[in-house]
């Protein structure tokens, strides 16, 4: 049966400040390191192992990962990292908090953003100090100014179908360490979640949650590893 | 000009104790994170930067590499890890301290072993608590069970011109995060040093070498970017 587990990056800066953060490379809080050494102590208590590591081309998510395969013991494992694996890009959301948001575009128009499956914020502006288009780390690559969750999913899929999917088929025992809506978009595919109630998903930061999957990748059960 | 940087890991647990520590996977110190964290400043600092990683399979070195490329705001490059790159093995020495060596074997057949080129200290005994055999890091991989420098070299520089050289020659700025001897290997095929002297040149812990190659990957110049 392969083995899939996703964990979503322990807490970040801005997770705790309440910030928009999207493609923006915010650090982990210290508490977002100890969920990531207690994610890593926890799969070594219940057995896990893994072949293959994927994660995103942002710090949260890496030093996350990284952290965890230290605690198992596991850092010599390959590790895959790709940006379409990233947090779904907030547009001119980046860097705003609550507060700000709410003030900026009211609380009806934030909700709508958050929750909509379709719906993206406004594009990031021009001279924003959270452009990332000359950030060497995605030269090549045609990044968007915003992104709905629909979005998200439509480029965090074929990475799954082109490098993840063909590896568990392989027999491969995969983590991926990523962040919350790229991880809705592989939770929505594999748990055949609708439009519709897939914004309204929690991923928790820090816990791993552990897919069993039959030889097509046909979800058996999915549960948070702390639970079991 | 293609750039090659080669980095030592920081101080590890068995350095400080001066215990023969091969292919053993002790970690950093303080210190060692310390000196890895100062490396990627540095490197920063004098305006390095990298599109590609190798390392070895142990921890001292994977995390060097991790807590550099943080520091420099890298830590999404590709990483290619590989047990070539590891630590000579030491044989029957590993896990030894000075005094309990020199007790064993003698002062003056632990300066044969430390300084010989091609003599490799005892194999491991079948059931030490260092034996790697059954680690599954290692499956599939015939290790050794002692080597010397010579052996040391023969395994790295397969990897070096199979993986490493092709990846420079394309116009890759590439960093090495290794050992002592796996990089005395790597020294002594760029720099040409003889196997007499190599035994004897001393690679400091977390102290980048830059190498200035022509496009033929022949030295120009090799120098501890400290003292630039």
């Amino acid at each position: 049966m392969p083995t899939l587990v996703l964990i979503r990056h322990g807490q970040s800066a801005w997770n705790l400040e309440n910030r928009f953060t999207g493609w923006w490379d915010v650090n982990l809080t210290e508490k977002g390191v100890a969920e990531a050494q207690a994610a890593g102590e926890l799969l070594t208590e219940k057995g896990f192992d893994f072949d293959l590591c994927f994660t995103s081309y942002q710090t949260r998510a890496i030093k996350t990962l990284n952290i965890a395969l230290e605690a198992m013991g596991r850092l010599w494992l390959p590790v895959e990292k790709d940006w379409r694996l990233n947090e779904r890009h907030y547009g001119g959301l980046t860097g705003l908090d609550k507060a700000e948001t709410a003030a900026k575009h009211g609380d009806e128009q934030v909700h709508i953003w958050r929750r909509s499956f379709d719906v993206p914020p406004p594009p990031m502006e021009p001279g924003s100090p959270f452009d990332l288009k000359k950030d060497r780390r995605y030269a090549g690559i045609d990044i968007p100014d915003t992104e709905s969750l629909k979005d998200t999913i439509a480029r965090v899929l074929p990475y799954w179908e082109s490098r993840i999917a063909p590896e568990l088929k392989a027999g491969k025992r995969v983590v991926i360490s990523a962040h919350g809506n790229s991880l809705r978009a592989l939770v929505k595919h594999l748990s055949g979640i609708s439009d519709e109630e897939i914004t309204g998903l929690e991923i928790p930061t820090g816990q791993p949650i552990v897919y069993d999957l039959d030889d097509d990748l046909v979800a058996q059960d999915r549960y948070y590893l702390s639970e079991r």
